[in-house]
């Protein structure tokens, strides 16, 4: 590596997850599948930003891969698209990766939305692409709620079990809540997330949000550091990571 | 009739249309079922606001139910929903309809949104959602050559070969041409629409953004009065109908 930095765009409905799994299809092995059609038939490694699970959507993931940097950006991206069809997987992006960049450890931002439709009736065009509460939720205590989370923590209470990271500590830096029409957005931003971290988060501030919970009860449950004094974790349908940041843009031509 | 007036809201990508038909699951067919459901087997007659067309996206249709003023509107919405199951139909809400009241011939307004994605790659999250048009487009040269549609005309050059209206005059309130990053969104509103008239306006309307039309070209096209003047038929999938107007809001308690 560094290769090629990709911005991918897809729908994580059909998929298994980012990561290659012997369970089913992943985002990860449609597009290192195309990519080793680009190569003759060998294969290409990839490593991404943000790793996300299954029926999580991306609208800006990014991810780094081994291709040779004798393809042009064009190439690249339009040939990708065209190896992965009918997948719900494009590249909107190509660009020579930087050297000594990363995607995984240059990142210095992640930025997810969730979305909540409280509303009676079902989602039809928004199926699988949001979290169905029935009940209508009070954005603006939810949004009260999630500032006690900003700033530097030990996120214990809000990590899966699964979670491989060595240290729970994270700094969070925006958890904004805000209503429009008949969904509540939910915008988290920080350097990295633990496993689950965002939609544990919102599982608890659903609590909040329905009069379930008090914003105390959200200030408790951190404290307790304890998987168990927080709330559920809220379906993955509703999350989408919206975007990576780096100290400089690796998909912007460099001004210097 | 008069009956139940419902608010709709559906994902046309899996029908052949609104309207009942032998070749496919239409979304009047679905409902019609539920609501027989509820009506003892009986069947149940409805008449919709806007007929829309295989594709064709809803996010606020009107129907007109022939449900007995029996229920509570609250059984209506929900058991409705429960039997419309899993079709990506909701009915948003349900209100006894007014006395005198039709669905379609009280309505004075419709309002269509149409989406054109002008990227390079194919749409992953909004497919089945919007337009691909792989060049950008210019958003305001189309705003522009749209102003020269709105008003009274005879709108036979926009009319398809199929549509069922006595007279081709109609009278457009409404066609606004606007980018929202990569998409450039199209709202159209007027008292009723010919078979077509949406989709076909925008696709004369893409020919201007790509360049390969001027305005004077769009205003060409309405005076021959010929539908091979015109450009072709913009895809369904990009096609949503945002709402329906009436004199006033079967949806809202009377105030009066």
């Amino acid at each position: 590596m560094p290769g090629w930095a990709l911005l991918l765009e897809y729908d994580g409905s059909p998929f298994v997850g980012w990561q290659r799994q012997a369970t089913g299809l992943s985002v990860q092995s449609v597009l290192e599948a195309a990519a080793a059609r680009l190569n003759g038939g060998r294969p290409v490694a990839s490593v991404v930003a943000g790793r996300t699970d299954a029926g999580v959507h991306a609208e800006a993931q990014v991810v780094q891969i081994a291709l040779p940097d004798t393809f042009s950006a064009a190439t690249v991206r339009d040939a990708l698209n065209y190896h992965m069809k009918p997948h719900p997987v494009a590249v909107l992006a190509a660009s020579p990766a930087p050297p000594d960049w990363s995607a995984r450890f240059s990142a210095i931002r992640r930025s997810y939305r969730y979305r909540i439709l409280d509303r009676r009736a079902r989602p039809a065009l928004l199926a699988g692409r949001v979290w169905h509460a029935r009940v209508r939720l009070d954005a603006a205590a939810m949004h009260a709620a999630a500032q006690l989370l900003l700033g530097r923590h030990d996120f214990t209470s809000f990590r899966a079990a699964a979670c491989q990271a060595t240290s729970p500590l994270r700094t969070l830096d925006r958890l904004d809540v805000r209503r429009e029409g008949d969904i509540v957005e939910i915008v988290a931003e920080a350097r990295s997330f633990l496993h689950h971290q965002v939609r544990n988060m919102v599982g608890s501030l659903e609590l909040v949000g329905s009069g379930r919970w008090r914003a105390e009860d959200i200030a408790r449950a951190l404290a307790a550091r304890d998987r168990a004094a927080a709330g559920p974790t809220a379906p993955a349908a509703g999350l989408c990571l919206t975007g990576i940041g780096y100290p400089s843009d690796p998909f912007s031509p460099d001004p210097g």
